[in-house]
């Protein structure tokens, strides 16, 4: 199903009841509304306008769409940051306070916001739980945004050192968990400890993991305190969160997600490769320029569905030219379609397009909607006429995800690990996630993201590519499981306090693989050094681990100079330095052989992703090419030769 | 006419007469003093000492000299910042208060600086104002220099909201206008706004505007207040300011310079061809190390040529190697010479050198001047004489610089529009009216800036290179002129709050053209799409518009994708894209035969411009070269062959 | 002999008897504790606990070790800052206050921090200064480490008010001195005097000079507080403190080491090399990745060697990968042997590594020692094991270091006034300094590093890059030396108020070299001019000096242009302008033909170093090559062919 992202306040009354009914004409279900409108709400202190509010789900209602309602936290009025600045968050790189006059200028560590935002969303709850055009709720709004999940506030620092109490109870104990002894750097109460900012030089890992672990623990709470109050008030109706790029918030997603029915992501292909490609050179951006790179979205898709239980949402779809990005290419034709049915291919249950009709005023003045500001159909239009169309022939809920025969394990705890142990310049999680991602996309393979402590029974293989520090429970999951396990470097690196494990690494991954990291090297990634495996030599660069074996296991590849770089103890697999997506393509080819997952090569810019009974294609290229599909395949949609930038969809041959 | 600034408070008195004496005897006829000598002027709080001052000004005079006071209001003393250090103003990115220790420490919004400021130009124009041998004034030095211009200060908070009251008249209105409902950011009153700084991520552009807008009004007004006490107690003798490069003020120049008998440049051609060739390699930059590029000088001549009335002036004329930019070269021999004569071919009326002698301490003491410390002749010095040698062969007075056939608009408006929404990270105003201006003066062209309503009668050709909120009274003017008017992308993008005009951009230029701009994409530079115009395909890159016809108009030039690139109806000519200056060349070249203006392409490196019936050519080449004249050309200076670095002037033969 | 850096307060004192037995076995004479440990010292505000610090150094005597102790004035404990915040520094770049969490958190200018000091160094003093297990003192640690000799507090404000006082005596006399007339920066008194910090533009280079000054002196001043306490209370006994690279500390480390009896250099070679080459390539840098550039370490050995008469040492020897360059490699086999033979080689007493065991916490976790954390052997422990063996054939006792025949003077004022007063961004002292070093270390030559005021009798050469502000004891001492002494450009530049001399530069300098430099020119690097000496063609770039000669004087070289660029009076030689290392080597190697000190041009990746009548030679190749020696050398050690990564030590033929 569709859905779009609409301002009521925004625009005349007078165009309410056109729009919903050339939104329901147009084919879409869902209508996001209310989200930022904090000021109409609430127009005075305590004064509250909902008549509006009222009237537009109303006429919405009535022309036959299904209302999701925002909580408007993200956008807190000038009037109530006034009466209490305390709200604002400061910036701890530079000390800052970050003030009113964009969004999310709230810090979640401050209880006087916490319970103003628990009172809107209460109140719009109230109002709204019941009424029977309102399918569902989003809470606040892409939340950790911006980079807002850090501040240095005193509001900060108090819920932290509170935190610290909470978590290791006597402040020797916290002592001797971080090491601080090391510089002198004992603590004689929790109320003596400072948030690891401004230091003279670098702060104790520790000390700024913990500093992460709290900040994220406050975003979830947050989020909790709205999912509650929703429960409670609006029985029935879903509850979500729109998501932006999971490595970008510095928050546990997971988490975060634990209590919603389903997570949804705010899809914007060309803004993030983009971003994401802004240090390659033209040669190798240019060809993703207008189509987004096929692996940078999916990689998102994956990771939303893999958040909560229910078919994630697109709660975002960008419709054309955005306006945030260094440079802003309007989508190649076809492209909105593409994206739209790719998200469906990996599982989404609804698309909603952002927004209605572009806003001719303030700061997104640039960025397209599905109409112009003159309400006339921009370029996007047609295109979702289009995927209406495709919607209909495909009948997609006959076709529920199943779970795919390979897992990714992401690992929030390797990210901020990477960030605040840099140990090498160019170590960088996500990247190496996403290289991974990559490899086993470019071999066809349909891909789950699973958390450390998640369930990966059922799968064939599972990819580990950094698991910072392990848990019993992980590492129990692991061991129950019958499909091959592969780690990359740094799993097993720390304990839970961000020191060196008893024995050295991997620690307690040694009931896995019986091995002891000795040493590790970083390398600048223009300076690898080489390894061979399967008679191949191929890049090691950047992370390089020195292992030793401590127990029964074979050494599966060796360094140039003779070290065992790929260590296997049974199904487990460890592989003790970076390399390239070369390698990794072949080594998990190869390993799915083993495992009897299927493969196949594929065109760089085709891509493939199954949902029950059907397998979709995506072309992105500007020529056409043969869908890989099997011989006698039955084409649901398309055929045999998917033109440039289309789709095809088929069931295998009965 | 040849001067030369001058401190005499940095030198014995015993060496002041013979100073003066040397300046007549090299040919000088004006002499800038004062500006900088505040904790002179008045060394304790309220204690004027104006002795040292009436004797240089007798000594000068007496000796044959013009005398220029400079208001000292740049560098107001310690004891005034001590007593009120409400004054100094406060850098908008980083919050911190600019402080002493330097110059230009104080902010245009501050009450207290305005009155301080009024105070001393007051005591000087009163003991001066009548003074025979003062000829004239300028005003503070290089204002807005050093980002100047926006403080985050109170007084500017507070100035900003009385502002906005001024304009807006109710809060309502302003958040109307500014599409305040976006995000929440409405306002109950003006005392409630901020400044649009340190927001959590962007800010309004209209916010921004309205910042830009205001800032660049108290400058103007700080500047007008000295103005009127100079015109009131010196009656008959001029005023003027020296500016800097215009593009780098944040001020409305035109406004600035309403009030003044005619404006004066500051010419550091090595100083800014190095900072403007910064991101250029070695080829490129080399050939212009030590020569300058022969159209940055002049880019700003004829912008201060369009400020005011009357002929300009160099107030400030680099002599040697200075000592700001990132790296200080030698002039090559002849540059001295090569520069002042062609600011008289553009129409200067006295060219002062900076600075009589190098001082030996202090911040610019690695600054050449026409002597050395030790009071030896510079380098330079010989070329003065060869100047003065010239001027007297030319005879200048009888040319007077007339209108030029082809006008350049510039739009501080869309400078700061571009500044504001970057849309694209590679769109830069400054750089596409320079690549403008150097395909006109690479086409010999002489050309005229007029700001957006200006008077534009009697040009063949106005060149827009973007317009970005067109008034009424441009329109009607643009209307009433017989010339081609050719549009860059991105006219008449906005209406004059910064939103997308009703009816889609161009908005009100419609009347001329009738086109819509349904869509904007923004592409990397490195990245181009392309264009053909007369049956040539040319880029298309960084800033590439959607058009639709909405009228009587056809299509000059189309996108590879068949979309229209230029579009023009009657005399008026839309040009959707960005595109290179090969295409601008070209292009512009065609037009001017359309429009009966002569075109002659031009050596990289020689120049030509009239002055009454003078031609002027500028030999920038190592090697010599045929002068671009006429057959019979009858030659005042120099002849058929310009040597290396150097002039040559003709008149056309009779 | 060798050492450890050891710290027993990290560690159950279980280990403290094993870890001292198995330090005597491996063949360690010294063991450095007790800096960093001040919380352990005084876990309460004045309340001590020495008994576990009694122990250790009870158990490390016992089992043959001697100690050295370090004063923790490096590591503040919380209560500390907590009870006088005002100790801590504040950065003059963001004004922000550095806090806890780290290191170094203290400012140099406090007075409340300069008696804690001295009241933890006394406690130390009183308890251990007749403790015959302990050798010596070492003073806090990597003074200045971490930009920490510059602060704006309060009390640097106040400090450098009542330094200016001292020097000048009345303000009229700074602001004279200054040139303060300046843009009308005269003070009133000495209470108006600012940091050079915030100014809205830059400020007066003597202003910023004298805050140079004025905060090294704090340093020296701070510093010879815990030397005069420890010479009060521990007679008999060594006082040391361990430099970092001594361009990085903004202190004049001859003043800072003017009371020590030896100076130690903390020597970590592949950090040094990852960050000092970080802008070179691949091909460049990967050469030197895992072994250290062979002139980067001996550079500041040999200055270390200049600052104090006795044998320098290394206090932290590198033993394995590091925790804190950009990437951190392995070190390549053999180069922990290596690097401690090179260290002897250029002078050391005692070699001692960092640290015994790496630490499992804190920010050093990931820093090897000598042991892992889990008490096993690192990788470099067999070739520490093999220096052992290497020093008893050696027995170096019986050579010590004698003068070298070369003496480069290094002069910090010439590195900060390239700092203040850049002039040309691509100048930079250090690098010009390091040039000359490795031309002359590739010509096999030793070479002793001086002070400006130094003793230069006795040697031959005598080679100044730069000599900013000369004194007339340097004068006296280079007039009377009889060494050929090389001045580069930028000698003579100024007075000790950093203004330009009178009758232009050199000023003093013309003593020796009858020349006035009329002119300074800067040039990109990328954009050379050329000049020629000795009939070749050199290039001649970044700083250009014009050259006039004022007396007797020959001129060695010309610019392209025909101006004088080395100028040459008698013994005494001025090179105008710089060129690159090709014209060093060229033009180093003819002068010490001229003086009678042999030369031998070597291998890029080898090098020679004597010592006493040693010769000892490093090869850091990957292949073996032969041994620079003469025919009939004796080998002491290694032989005629040098293995990869490997040295060789012998006699000259008998």
């Amino acid at each position: 199903m569709l859905g779009v992202c609409y301002y009521p306040e925004q625009w005349p009354t007078s165009l309410w009841r056109e729009d919903a009914r050339r939104m329901k004409a147009l084919g879409l279900t869902y209508v996001r509304i209310g989200e930022f409108a904090w000021s109409r709400f609430e127009p005075e202190p305590g004064v509250y306008d909902f008549a509006w509010f009222d009237e537009i789900i109303q006429i919405l209602g009535e022309a036959g769409l299904k209302v999701v309602i925002g909580t408007p936290t993200a956008t807190p009025p000038k009037w109530l940051i006034d009466r209490h600045p305390e709200i604002l968050p400061v910036d701890p790189e530079t000390g800052r306070v970050r003030g009113f006059g964009s969004r999310r200028h709230y810090d979640f560590s401050s209880p006087v916001y916490r319970r103003e935002s628990d009172r809107i969303t209460l109140a719009l709850a109230e109002r709204y739980g019941h009424n029977p055009y309102v399918a569902g709720w989003q809470t606040d709004n892409e939340i950790s945004c911006h980079d807002t999940t850090l501040s240095a506030s005193p509001a900060a620092k108090a819920g932290f050192q509170a935190w610290c109490a909470a978590r290791y109870g006597d402040i020797d104990a916290l002592n001797t968990a971080w090491g601080n002894v090391f510089w002198s750097m004992e603590y004689r109460s929790f109320d003596e400890i400072e948030l690891p900012v401004d230091a003279v030089t670098e702060t104790n890992p520790a000390h700024r993991m913990a500093y992460r672990r709290y900040s994220s623990d406050q975003v979830v709470a947050f989020h909790d305190a709205q999912v509650k109050i929703l429960r409670a008030h609006s029985p029935g109706k879903f509850v979500t969160h729109n998501f932006i790029p999971m490595n970008e918030t510095g928050v546990d997603n997971h988490a975060l997600a634990a209590d919603l029915d389903f997570a949804a992501y705010d899809n914007y292909p060309l803004g993030r490769t983009d971003l994401l490609m802004a240090g390659d050179g033209a040669e190798v951006f240019r060809p993703y320029m207008r189509t987004g790179h096929p692996d940078f979205g999916t990689f998102f898709f994956d990771q939303t569905r893999g958040l909560a239980p229910g078919a994630f949402w697109i709660m975002e779809q960008q419709p054309g030219p955005v306006n945030w990005a260094n440079h802003n290419p309007r989508p190649a034709p076809g492209m909105v379609r593409l994206w739209t049915l790719e998200a469906f291919a990996h599982g989404a249950g609804v698309v909603s397009y952002f927004r209605w009709r572009q806003a001719p005023f303030a700061q997104e003045q640039m960025h397209a909607g599905l109409l112009r500001p003159d309400s006339s159909q921009a370029a996007a239009w047609p295109e979702i006429e289009a995927v209406v169309r495709d919607l209909a022939a495909l009948d997609l809920d006959q076709y529920p995800t199943a779970r795919a025969k390979v897992a990714l394990m992401v690992d929030v705890q390797a990210q901020w690990l990477g960030e605040i142990e840099r140990q090498g310049r160019s170590y960088d999680y996500t990247h190496i996630l996403l290289d991974h991602y990559r490899a086993l996309r470019a071999l066809s393979l349909d891909v789950d993201f699973v958390p450390p402590e998640g369930d990966v029974s059922g799968y064939a293989l599972v990819v580990i590519p950094a698991l910072a520090t392990p848990s019993a429970r992980t590492i129990a999951n692991l061991k129950a499981s019958s499909a091959l396990v592969v780690f990359g470097p740094r799993s097993g690196a720390k304990t839970d306090d961000v020191t060196l494990p008893e024995g050295l690494p991997p620690g307690a991954l040694r009931e896995l693989l019986p091995i002891r990291v000795l040493s590790v090297e970083t390398l600048r990634p223009d300076c690898p050094d080489a390894m061979i495996w399967n008679g191949k030599t191929y890049p090691s660069a950047t992370w390089r681990e020195e292992i030793e074996l401590a127990g029964e296991a074979e050494v599966a590849a060796r360094y140039a100079d003779g070290g065992a770089a790929i260590v296997r103890a049974g199904k487990a697999i460890y592989v003790a330095s970076l390399s390239d997506r070369a390698f990794l393509t072949d080594f998990l080819e190869s390993l799915c052989a083993e495992a009897g997952v299927a493969t196949q090569r594929l065109d760089a810019k085709v891509r493939v992703r199954r949902r029950g009974d059907l397998t979709f294609a995506f072309n992105y290229n500007e020529e056409p090419v043969p869908a890989p599909a099997p011989a006698g395949a039955v084409f649901v949609l398309g055929g045999a030769l998917i033109g440039p930038r289309d789709a095809a969809v088929w069931k295998a041959p009965a």
